[in-house]
């Protein structure tokens, strides 16, 4: 295992307390139990929107709180769910008074940990709303999940449910915007490569020297076949194929696609991808109106690429465009 | 040879084509001679910024053409200096009257080829001015290079010296600017695995399984030493010091700390060697004023960091600051 890490059991918390003492303008990172929060929270009279999962997928989560985006983000150890006083406490952090959502990604641990949270911070007489991201079109029920993953679309919900949170939105309209995501929004992935769980010490599967696995989690959950390595064109039909059969989608369509990098693959291979992607959403009739490329939910260094295409409208495109300042997304201010 | 690409005779055209695709708001791209300028070139009036270098450093420098930063960039193939015509033709598309500025990286082909186009351009009645970005510390000459290479800064130095353009300031307080990136600028980079170029279609280098190589260029040019893999921190060190060695600093010194990402490292990673590198620039009794961390100049899938560390004044944190829209860097706007 090679990595530019000191002790495996110190991971995490070394990489946060970098993110701290980076970022001082924008988080405020608190230890046992590990949360990051936005510098000025809690914003009073606004809605605060959380996330968390496991750690190994930075920048997701901690990396996008901040203004016009997350109030608090919940980093378990790599690939395992934050415990629930993680997020009881960060929910407790955020509260203005205007409520709060929880983003949970759809794998059994978050869901559970989540909803005891939410519970005890009801129980504190907040408002806490949650909601469910499942985009990944790849496999019903996996290792980690009953029912579908929730992958890329996570990053979406965040930024526009994030916006509309900073906009002065209640509650019930942030979950409006969720909901918009959620319908709307389909995700898949790919690998060429794994990756290795610091404190595993050995790579999560094995994938042969001339295979590719396509459909695979985050967590290198199975996908839905193993195949000899082929052409970025042909890789990427292969995703976007199911991604558009899943929503309904209309000729003249506005669409966000976003393709994201799993870690390890460079942005020069990410811009092949995108160019094909794009390619095949104009030929299916779709309008793409906003792009994102990079690596911004990833699997630790694995090599690889997820699509996500997510419909749009007026509203989400205004919610788009908002500013938005976090250590790993910026614009307008 | 495991990469999300087509055939490896047409990775730079195609991922060209992906970023024209993906930002027609920012970029123009024009192929045979390739190179990339801004959307609203030439800007009438202002001084045009342009680099260029070998393909394979993504987002550097396409990545970092538009508002605020490069008026063109061009990419040569991989790790191959681009040519002098296409130097010559991004000179004549940018120039809007008052200069054009070429950042050459110190790398023999580039150098060579950046003058000839400078001389060409020169010929036509363009004023040229050439500087040369030599901040790598690790060593004196190496297999592309006479004298030191240069690598991080150049990612700086587009930014400082666009918003310097951007303003309004004429072509030698650009170069002024430039001059202070390379006076004060000292950077440092090392590997734990090779890349493989697409062409070639092995790895660059061979690097056992347990070592690293500590001041290695970005082609994987040798460094100063192969040693065992070591802890994050002491890694650091080994890149700190040198760094902190080779420039006077005084005791209070404000400075822009870059951890860059080679392209198979992830964010989790960049984050420990982060903390390490503030704390011993704290120690040292700088002022770290501002900070970049992320994959910014690369080489290709390479593991790895580098650290550049960069002494500001108010004028430099002014310019850092400014507003910039580009592929790849944005903020403000």
């Amino acid at each position: 295992m090679k990595k530019l890490i000191n002790n495996p059991e110190n991971v995490v918390r070394e990489s946060l307390e970098g993110l701290a003492v980076a970022h001082p303008d924008l988080v405020k990172v608190h230890f046992d139990p590990n949360y990051v929060v936005r510098a000025d929270a809690p914003a009073q009279g606004k809605v605060a929107v959380i996330s968390g999962g496991g750690s190994g997928h930075e920048p997701m989560h901690g990396g996008y709180v901040g203004i016009g985006m997350l109030a608090a983000a919940c980093p378990g150890a790599v690939f395992t769910s934050p415990t629930p006083d993680q997020m009881f406490e960060a929910t407790k952090a955020v509260n203005g008074g205007a409520g709060v959502l929880h983003i949970v990604k759809n794998y059994t641990g978050d869901v559970m940990n989540f909803d005891l949270a939410a519970d005890l911070a009801r129980g504190e007489g907040i408002n806490v709303e949650s909601v469910l991201v499942n985009d990944d079109v790849a496999v019903e029920d996996s290792l980690y999940t009953a029912g579908r993953r929730g992958v890329g679309s996570t990053v979406l919900a965040e930024k526009l449910c994030g916006a509309a949170a900073e906009a002065g939105r209640p509650l019930n309209q942030v979950v409006e915007v969720f909901n918009k995501v959620k319908n709307g929004g389909r995700s898949m992935g790919m690998a060429l490569t794994s990756c290795t769980v610091p404190h595993a010490g050995k790579p999560t599967f094995d994938l042969p020297e001339d295979e590719m696995e396509i459909g695979i989690g985050i967590h290198g959950e199975p996908g839905r076949m193993r195949t000899k390595v082929r052409p970025a064109d042909e890789v990427v039909d292969m995703m976007m194929d199911p991604i558009l059969k899943d929503v309904e989608f209309r000729d003249g369509d506005p669409v966000l696609l976003f393709v994201n990098g799993m870690g390890g693959t460079p942005l020069i291979e990410l811009y092949i991808v995108y160019r094909k992607a794009h390619e095949i959403a104009m030929r299916r009739g779709l309008r793409v109106v906003r792009n994102l490329i990079g690596p911004y939910i990833t699997s630790l260094e694995m090599a690889g690429t997820s699509i996500t295409v997510l419909k749009m409208d007026d509203d989400l495109i205004k919610l788009w465009d908002a500013p938005v300042r976090t250590p790993a997304l910026r614009w307008g201010v």
